[in-house]
């Protein structure tokens, strides 16, 4: 029988979109007097925050910014920053958060290929700006960003060759604290930043009002719906991770709707850090595992309280050292998996009452894993030939992903936003197994797998058994070529201080032999040279950089140099 | 300067569109061992939920229904109506939830007006077919569904004077229990049920997926986020809400997707229901008051420990007398405020950690409000010319309501349609205050407000002041014309048993005029008569019926029938 029913395909003037407006208003329906700090220089309440949103909205309009302009921000990480995060897109707007890390040279390309209308920046990065000003091609507008202000007697601003429209809190100050932020296209794009690979120009990755409406709802639901690492409004949050980094992994959106407590803590020196997370009874953070290390390894960390403090890492993989480390200071610390172009939460360790109870050793074998995926997130994995392989916590393959908050592509750049969406799955990179109770465990990069005498044989994996060697303070493993075995792996290690004169790279290597001969490692995963360095090459955001330690550091690392 | 940047306005092949078979995927991933029981007839876990509704996917395609088809359901609350709540908007057909305890004329009605392609019935309900089949203008198919089949010896099913394709249970064992649902537009509607107003002909009211997702998030968030009355994955949920009714308030799909142990109860008898919750040990449940004060009445209600168990009210106002016989029986009762058309929560009371604490009057205070704005709902007061009002919590108008989850109309009612969104904004017909915290304090129904001597009083407050006096068990109070004062109010009252012998309306009456002289209600709130009835006339959901009360009614209040 025909259906004669009409059956509207489209959504209703009457149904308010998914913006990140609505997220905001959230922030004033529930425990709206709880605080956001910046450092010891600045305190609001949930109030203040959303009246100095309405004034940058004001701020925004009056400097002519219109829907679709991009606005740039070089910041520390501030309550400017948080405030950006909202008032940015809900003026229409598209907040490129530049990462300040890049080179001069890659900023000014960053600046360029999004076309900035207008840059918001810190006094601290107007030396950089000095140096690529007159190449900027579209950006004739400057704000500048000072913590001088938030002094009693505030100090002189740093003074620009180039004009400015003014400091930030005195436009703030100045402007109108009611603003009416107006309803538009949820698929309108909010924020704008660039990844860098270890290839070519850094990449620019964008996201809608809808997809970080649904990955707040999504971690929400996650973090406060199921098991223990929860994310509930009582905790105090504070970011290590830097804002123009994936907007903080997005939990400052989740932060804000919950209404947390927030703590920013500006630049990251591991005394300052812990002084403040102790001082303001900071229960949950996020942070990439360099910085944990640092943290851990800090001399006020032995002199601290740190048992309410719960971390998820990301970034790279969490060594089963650095987690032991941090087991035993008390912190709660747990892996989390995800990637710029994944807005970027895809899997967070879930320890569940049962697993709390485990011995740590086995705790540290669920916390190292990349955790169980997040709801609305489907991860698969696939072969070379594009087969997709069971999830049977066996099988090894390429992570690829579908969901509600995955970007679509990169910026002007079809040929990559093509490969990376292949076959209509978003391309990881990622090696990995995933287990019939959707606990995700990664082996390696794609490209850092080393092939030897036929074995996939991950970096992570060796990286691993060296965390856990006296006097290893951190670790690169790559595959080389070798004519008889395909790769062979080589290991660069840095040195506890305290170890610099008692540890040597041949001793490592004869630990791990021994460990050989006692069956606990293959044979094949030991490095063919353990060569002790001062520094390992890192990216701009503090991965290690394989691929210049494939290239620039062969000869060093094949004995060529000695 | 011209934005040369392309900003791409819909959304990407890649996106995944928000559908109800997301909700579900959830379910597998973190706690799929927990039971979903039909009385003490049918367990299963969320494997197993998860493979009846593929194996329910191929029965729907067996029997010819095409996305865009509507799939009726007449049945208890059951797990097979769980699995209809998946199962049929997952292969892009319409659920149409039939109330069954609509009169057979106005069911026939809705199934003509929705055209249902094919109706799922319980045995219990094929008398009704019976009286209507001949009239049935669009169906030609149906399906029964028993109890029996899940006896050890099943007995002989009921047998129809029309034919049916068989029997439920037995065209699930007989399909294939894989079925790859598919991806569409997430507008697509999902469910259809029938509101009954006091006026016409019952309206029909749809959601689409989309709708259906962010409800679920939106209530997830809500309940797992922030204070009490906590929804969490721990809780054991039976609905006591029938599942036609606005899909038993949505909590089915939340508790899917938390992976709750879920009961389903089929039939409401009071002994029946205790003791289901003792035995399951049910945490959270939600229902109308009048199922409630049934509960709270039932003498097995004093034999067993409902300590543990949590109810929200919705449907009509949670009296402070039945809140506080709740409480004193150890049932951690909250108000809840909704409608069909908001699918249908708008706000939940949430006692948070200092409130918990208080004492049980202040409690009862807000225990027996609408509640707090859940999230993402948008609640304003509008007066009579279209002004907003204040949220101050003195401010007196009609709710007026937006949101991602609200009813885009009714089905072929333009008129209706057009009148429930006027100027852009749902009219709800509740009049309330809505204080700066959020919390909203409904008065009365826009038609029951007494209009008495230039005062509005709200027949609510009333009927909660008739609540708290010995003896009555029940209470409507509506207005009626009178020539001096405009309006007055007149009470019916339902005595409990124990007291019919002893109490009368006029008693009732001198208790109120005593509690005037001391000033603790206003002189107009006192009724002129107060009547005694043996019931109050109410409709199929169980609400007081004021619009037959006044009409067929009113000689009796009156007095002109004594």
């Amino acid at each position: 029988m025909a259906n004669t029913k009409l059956i509207p395909r489209t959504p209703s003037a009457h149904e308010a979109p998914l913006l990140i407006k609505s997220l905001l208003a959230q922030s004033l329906r529930y425990n709206p007097q709880r605080e956001i700090i910046y450092r010891d220089l600045f305190r609001m309440d949930y109030f203040e925050l959303n009246r100095r949103i309405r004034r940058l909205g004001n701020v925004l309009s009056t400097l002519g910014i219109q829907p679709g302009d991009t606005v740039a921000v070089m910041d520390w990480d501030s309550h400017r920053y948080l405030e950006c995060f909202f008032g940015v897109p809900m003026v229409g707007a598209i907040l490129h958060t530049i990462n300040v890390r890049l080179s001069p040279a890659q900023i000014l390309y960053t600046i360029n290929h999004a076309e900035d209308d207008i840059i918001l920046v810190h006094e601290d990065f107007l030396a950089i700006l000095e140096t690529i000003h007159d190449q900027i091609t579209t950006t004739r507008k400057f704000v500048v960003m000072s913590d001088k202000v938030y002094a009693e007697v505030p100090a002189e601003l740093t003074p620009t060759s180039f004009g400015t429209l003014g400091e930030y809190e005195a436009l703030l100050g100045a402007a109108n604290d009611t603003y009416d932020f107006s309803d538009f296209d949820e698929n309108t794009w909010a924020t704008l930043f660039y990844t860098t690979g270890t290839t070519g120009n850094p990449k620019g990755v964008y996201f809608s009002h809808r997809q970080l409406f649904l990955h707040t709802m999504g971690l929400m639901t996650f973090f406060c719906g199921y098991e223990a690492l929860p994310f509930s409004h009582r905790d105090v949050y504070m970011p290590i991770t830097p804002l123009f980094h994936v907007h903080a992994w997005g939990f400052p959106l989740v932060a804000t709707m919950l209404n947390n407590k927030q703590v920013y803590p500006g630049r990251y020196e591991p005394e300052m850090l812990l002084k403040l997370l102790i001082k303001e009874k900071v229960t949950l953070s996020h942070c990439v595992p360099t910085i944990l290390a640092m943290l851990v390894n800090s001399p006020v960390a032995q002199q601290v309280d740190l048992s309410n403090w719960k971390v998820i890492i990301g970034g790279s993989a969490l060594t089963r050292g650095l987690a032991k480390a941090a087991l035993d200071l008390g912190i709660n610390v747990s892996q989390g998996y995800g990637m710029s172009e994944t807005a970027p939460i895809m899997s967070v360790v879930h320890l569940n009452d049962e697993q709390l109870t485990w011995d740590q050793e086995k705790q540290l074998n669920l916390r190292t894993k990349a955790g169980r995926m997040a709801p609305f997130v489907e991860m698969r994995l696939m072969d070379d030939a594009g087969n997709f392989l069971p999830n049977d916590g066996h099988a090894i393959g390429e992570i690829v992903a579908r969901g509600s908050w995955m970007t679509q592509g990169y910026l002007k750049d079809p040929e990559n936003s093509e490969k990376l969406w292949q076959g209509g799955w978003l391309h990881t990179g990622d090696v990995a197994s995933i287990g019939p109770d959707y606990y995700v465990t990664i082996s390696d990069r794609v490209k850092d797998v080393i092939k030897t005498g036929g074995e996939w044989v991950s970096s992570l994996d060796i990286e691993n058994i060296f965390s856990q060697i006296e006097g290893v303070a951190e670790v690169a493993v790559v595959g080389l070529p070798d004519d008889r075995w395909g790769e062979r792996p080589y290991a660069l290690v840095v040195l506890k201080p305290e170890y610099a004169e008692i540890q040597t790279g041949e001793n490592i290597r004869k630990i791990l032999l021994e460990q050989c001969e006692q069956g606990t490692i293959n044979k094949w995963y030991v490095p063919d040279r353990v060569v002790l360095v001062p520094e390992i090459p890192k990216t701009s955001v503090g991965k290690l950089d394989k691929k210049k330690i494939r290239s620039e550091m062969k000869d060093l690392l094949l004995g060529n140099q000695a």
